[in-house]
This record gives C-alpha cells, structure tokens and sequence, in this order.
C-alpha cells in the first residue's frame, strides 16, 4: 500500500565514475573512488554546517531496481535470501543509504570518497553520521559467514 | 521535482512504546525500551536469513515532519543548521534511519531494542547492518562540540 504524502522528491544528483550497475563497486567502503554529490539550488540552505562532519550517509534512489524482488541470490555465494538480508537494490522500495568521507563541501557540491551509487542516481537525503548511535563494531550479518561485507 | 516511480509503499508498521514525537527518543541508540516490528504478510519472504543478523539498519517514514523545513534548531543547542547536518525528521524526504538490535525473530515480527520511532510509523525498509561498511568508529559532527549524538 502506498504512503500518504510518500512521493520522493529529488534534491540533487550523484556525480560518480560508475557509468552502470556492472561498473559499481557492492559496498563504496572497499574503493576509495571519488564521487562528486550534487544539491539543486533550492535545497541549498539546508547544508548549513555540513562541512563540520566527518563523515555522511548518503541516501539515494537505486532507480534500476526491481520494487517486485523478495529474494535474491548475492555477490558472496549461490544461496537465496530474502532481499531485507541483503544490500541488494532490488527491493520494494530501493532506497540506498552509503556512509561516505566528506573531503570537502563547495558551495552546493560536496566531493566524497567511498560512494557506491551508479552515475546519475537521484539524491533523495543528507545525514550526518554519528559515531555514537551508527557505529556497532561488533555487529554480525550471520549468513554471510566469510565476512565479504 | 518528484523522482519518477519514487512513491514509496508501506512494508510493515512499526510498534514502539512511544506514543508521540514528545515521548521519542532523540536518538534510539540511548535508549533501551523494546519495540515491535511488524512485516506485512505479502512481504514475509524477504525476511529469509534477517534472523541471522545481530543488528539491522531500520528505514521509516517519519509522517509527521515538515517537507518544507530547511533549517532547524537541535536539542542539543539554540543555533540553527542546515537539517542536512542534522537528524531533524524535518527534512524534504523524511526517510529515518535507525541502527536496532535484533532481539527475536517470529515469523514477521521482529523484537528489537534501541528503536526511535514514534508508534505506528511506516516501515520502508529493512537491511542487515555490516559492521565492515558502516561503522566509522572516528566519525565527527563537529558543529556538535559537546558531542550529545
């Protein structure tokens, strides 16, 4: 069923070297690849103090994705899981959240390391990323046993 | 503008014991009250395998921000920021982000503790939460000198 009000607006766009899902790394944390995100003019006043985070989560909408995909087969191996066991970008609402470095913030274009967004991808959000609430060291994706993400 | 097929839909429902903005927690990690997330029946196949993870990243619908609020105060100060650099759920797509840890799993309910979420809020998405990609255990908010998130 749909969300009152849950029409996703575009607020900018990623700039990244990946031309399509083939070329885009699974997780951005294992390349140090540059990206450049792009804020439309309107949404400007909202980067306010941006430039004093470290580090960001960047959400965007994975536009290639199948919304009708429930399991899904993973870089890591042949077995199925269900997709909310994944990162996969197919899922019924492919919204991506990256954790990215900020190198620096100019105006309304802020130059990141470690995006893993395909070339083009609509921004949809900015978050600053706290180490205090986001950081679990210890946290353990069970059927991924070799640990590849 | 609107992101083309960017409607988001309902998955679940999430049960907390906070019953308004007021009673919710600033951010859920501080808190260890115990909530209930409920998956609809149609999408209980993508569960496959979320048993198997001790923490995942929760996606909600914050139905109660304001789209159209750029800049907001904190608790944590007078001084007013982009909400780009802050956890407002003010913000032009009020997509929430929250780190849980998964207690149970029964059929398409999940136990979790550390949620923020206002009771009855719409779930948008589930992923397993990889401490390889998204902890960055020297991560600053730097316009957050006292450090309080």
């Amino acid at each position: 069923m749909e969300i009152p009000n849950g029409q996703l607006v575009q607020i900018g766009v990623i700039h990244s070297p990946y031309k399509d899902k083939s070329e885009a790394p699974f997780q951005g944390r294992f390349k140090q690849d540059t990206s450049t995100i792009e804020v439309f003019e309107e949404y400007e006043s909202a980067l306010k103090d941006v430039e004093t985070c470290s580090h960001l989560m960047i959400l965007y909408w994975q536009d290639k994705g199948d919304r009708k995909k429930l399991q899904a087969k993973t870089p890591w191996g042949e077995e199925i899981h269900g997709v909310f066991a994944t990162r996969s970008p197919n899922r019924p609402n492919p919204v991506a959240v990256c954790v990215v470095d900020l190198q620096k913030r100019d105006g309304r274009l802020l130059t990141v390391n470690s995006m893993d967004a395909v070339d083009g991808s609509p921004l949809i959000d900015i978050k600053p990323y706290s180490a205090k609430v986001d950081c679990i060291p210890d946290a353990v994706v069970g059927w991924n046993k070799e640990e590849k993400f």
